[in-house]
């Protein structure tokens, strides 16, 4: 089959097209057609070398979002059969098949069928950044009703599923916009307040929307300075959650407000085989909220082939892109 | 009434004997006739003015904790009447009384009967430390049946809870200790496994008793390099909570495992009038779990009188205290 790797870490032109032999389901997997995929940050990040850690052995196939259709069966799975629709983040990093390929072949338990009232292109869009926003909000801040919860960033993967999530959980809805544009987003997504933060300083928005008192929840997706600006905005045993915490801070501001850091990592139970199950699961619960109309993906308007696949992460990498950047075979 | 204040910051001999009004209960206050309180690290902080911007105004009467005697109601107040003998961590802060006097004016959503099974001495040890390890492990980490809790130190103040804490809530616990006789009072608390953690790196405490997989929580009161090192011990999507986070500290560990950090900061509520029915609801169930014979104080056997309180912040200080240091009116 044919496949795109990497053989060398690099800017986007390190892609190489190459023949690879057709995967077989193996027990407790599944061999899935591949439909599209969608470029996430850390698939950059991993072609850039940049996580030589978790990255496959070259000939590397890289990204872990896949939709498409189950083409054969393992030993012990039962919840697929061949012709299903699915989706799923299972792979793309050391151990595991990658979605850039004409077939995937991934563990059972990290795959659902997809949202009915998706097609397969715009089912590519929801894996890695559902789950993300599903694990930091649902599962570890446990969000709940009335709460004031802060978004930074509205058109970004995770961020536009969290505005969401948030909203569905009966949470007050803040996102931080550094546009006009990007407002009118958060609007649509439910955002209830934006937050031009380019023109205000943190004090200044805790003061204008929280009365002084600060968030009760922050979701952070920027990392670095940006974790800062969150221990400054979080209210006294308020909870900030970050996505991208690879950094030195001063940790003195939660010591003086009593807060919780909750840092998500997704990747952790396919790179280390546990609990996989959960995001199947995850899955499940998000196709039923898209088909209930409480969840949308935001897909960038401009479409890739997999022969654009440079192309297709130059766009992500050039911070144009509005909402998920969606790759076909 | 005979009050002991600081006009000044520094070292134990800033304490000085004088003459204040004795306070009346004002409305959802209690005034207590105090028994005994005891030393807290906070305390021997707060005179040495490193912790300026919550010191109350001078001259200041520090300390926290208290045990004693109903001496008046303040209007609305109807869980108390004169003569019950209670026990708190009411004060020693801007804003509030303190401890080292003959009365202390407490809000009385801060303080609970005390536990019947101990004398007023004895109940003077719990306030400030059940109500910390209280908040980190059954709030914050929801510690549960069958975990495994690593608590650093044994003969602290508030590990020695911690650890009685944990194991009530159904973990196996883990208490890093320095000595054959903090082990054995280890113990005695109920830790299941001593870790002398000057013979052992984190990695190898990691894989002998672990299996390499790390402790789902981990219980820090130490601060600065400890908190790397709780990174390090803890497993896959663990919880570190510490007591002490004043520092910088390098996240990339947190990211890699997915983890969470609560910094839990018991004084809050006192400091910022909020939520402070919570601590005396604490201090309720505490006292339960007291007189279940599930929970009890280690005091150290060197007994200080209030004219001595120089020699009991000496006493803690020197790091020779084996539990709690009381002190008596």
């Amino acid at each position: 089959m044919q496949a795109i790797v990497i053989n060398r870490f690099g800017a986007p032109d390190v892609f190489e097209l190459c023949d690879l032999p057709k995967p077989q389901a193996i027990s407790g997997n599944i061999a899935i057609k591949v439909h599209a995929t969608s470029v996430n940050p850390v698939d950059c990040k991993i072609r850039q070398g940049k996580l030589a850690a978790i990255t496959a052995d070259f000939p590397a196939v890289l990204h872990g979002d896949v939709s498409g259709v189950v083409e054969s069966v393992g030993e012990g799975v039962s919840e697929f059969k061949v012709g299903d629709e699915v989706y799923a983040c299972a792979g793309g990093v050391k151990g595991l098949g990658g979605a850039l390929s004409e077939y995937m072949l991934a563990d059972a338990r990290l795959v659902a069928h997809k949202p009915k009232s998706l097609d397969l292109y715009q089912a590519a869009a929801l894996p890695l950044v559902s789950i993300t926003a599903w694990e930091a909000l649902i599962e570890r801040a446990q969000v709940s009703q009335g709460q004031q919860v802060l978004v930074h960033g509205v058109t970004g993967g995770v961020s536009h599923i969290a505005i969401q999530l948030a909203k569905w959980a009966g949470a007050t809805v803040f996102a931080t916009c550094s546009s006009e544009q990007k407002a009118e987003a958060a609007k649509r997504l439910g955002a209830d307040h934006c937050i031009f933060y380019k023109d205000m300083e943190v004090q200044d928005y805790v003061a204008e929307y929280t009365d002084n008192l600060g968030f009760d929840v922050i979701f952070d997706t920027v990392g670095g300075e940006n974790i800062a600006k969150c221990f400054q905005a979080a209210a006294l045993n308020g909870t900030v959650i970050s996505v991208s915490t690879r950094s030195q801070q001063d940790l003195s501001p939660m010591h003086a407000k009593g807060l919780t850091l909750h840092v998500v990592f997704m990747l952790i139970p396919m790179l280390h085989n546990i609990g996989r199950e959960r995001h199947g699961a995850i899955l499940r619960q998000v196709a039923d909220l898209v088909d209930e109309n409480k969840l949308k993906p935001l897909i960038d308007e401009q479409k890739f082939k997999i022969a654009d696949i440079a192309q297709a992460h130059k766009h992500l990498e050039s911070g144009a892109a509005i909402g998920k950047v969606i790759v076909t075979m």
